[in-house]
């Protein structure tokens, strides 16, 4: 069945019919945590199982979020854009969204003069998660 | 100056030397508003002038965001993510972030059976501010 994103916008990416940007945001406290890609198998393996899967483009397969960390995320709506060439996932995020053991992603602050600043506490030592840091 | 973005990560783009996903996110409610790109230029411009400023990848120029419809972000605060190559924006949205008259541009909910709703109402008739919608 074809779905609603439009991957024929997304971006060329090896292995795919393109990929889209896909927004994880926590369900719970609005926190945007990371910013991946999907493509349109991850785009339908996270709606059939409710569980948020991307495309990796550095591994080029399919990444199931949590497959090594554990930091599952459950899906609980998805979003799609004017364009359908975005997608935004609120999701029960499992444990740190980011492989640096964040929150989030985003876990740095630019500041006026362009430098960036941590701003935010690490959750989880990630050579705890995945072995090394 | 150098900026923590690293724009040589983004997509290939005529005209700039990458460009990066950029996510809007209102400031007071937390609601994702909008996924754009900046490239280089976008991105010392909004940190410049606290303007959210993007590279519109289909007119193949800076788009300064509410230029025609006077919807303009006021730029809070900026975060990058672990990668260097997404951007995050906390933004004072003047009017409708999205160009079809909705406070965001995700105003469509993707269903278990893969098709769209839209969830959300309109802020305002988009003919009344682009002359047509």
């Amino acid at each position: 069945m074809a779905s609603i994103p439009d991957f024929s916008k997304g971006q060329p990416c090896e292995g795919t019919s393109g990929v889209l940007p896909a927004i994880a945001q926590d369900a719970a406290s609005g926190r945007v945590l990371m910013m991946a890609w999907m493509d349109q198998v991850a785009f339908d393996e996270t709606l059939s199982t409710g569980q948020a899967v991307y495309f990796s483009r550095s591994r080029g397969r399919l990444w199931r979020k949590g497959e090594t960390s554990g930091h599952r995320q459950r899906v609980t709506e998805i979003r799609i854009d004017c364009d359908a060439d975005a997608i935004l996932l609120q999701v029960e995020q499992v444990g740190a969204a980011c492989h640096e053991g964040y929150a989030s992603c985003f876990f740095r602050v630019v500041g006026n003069d362009g430098g960036a600043t941590i701003a935010d506490q690490r959750l989880v030592d990630p050579a705890s998660v995945y072995g090394k840091a």
